[in-house]
């Protein structure tokens, strides 16, 4: 099992707008080789922001490199994205293998 | 779905002590009402320290708070760990609530 989590810190009081961008895009993972699950989750809230993570289960890191690299990928993040004021900072990807 | 992610940062070196430390204890999670699965994941490694991340979904975070306050949490807690150079600082907690 390998693990991507991308973490966005979202403003607060921006977080409705982050959520319905998800809610109506297309993740376009459907049928990709070697995906296996999806989830957006919300995390803590502090005094300034809302931590989320998009986390996406595949069967391997080479399965997730892949799709990196396809056309499911430019479609999906070719879409409509929150606006530029919703972010603190730049998403942070981390990547996990699974040991036990 | 409510995920649980304790976060460990391990020293250079110190990788595999903390994985056989792991390997070896009993989780005493089978059986909990509300767990639904439980993973060991290693993230990145840069100069200093490999990530790794517990990683545990909950039907609900009533079912996995209801847990911390159980006898199976304070078994599961009360075994052996890594002896106290593994870690760079503590151990840090994260949950999150599925959204999507």
């Amino acid at each position: 099992m390998f693990l991507a989590m991308n973490r966005f810190k979202i403003y607060k009081g921006f977080e409705e707008g982050f959520e319905t961008v998800w809610r109506e895009r297309e993740s376009f993972l459907s049928g990709v080789p070697g995906f296996k699950q999806f989830a957006l989750l919300r995390g803590q809230t502090n005094d300034e922001f809302t931590l989320y993570a998009s986390h996406s289960v595949w069967e391997s890191r080479d399965a997730f490199d892949a799709w990196t690299q396809s056309d499911s990928f430019r479609k999906a993040h070719g879409q409509r994205s929150a606006p530029k004021g919703t972010y603190v900072g730049h998403p942070q990807l981390e990547t996990f293998e699974q040991v036990l």
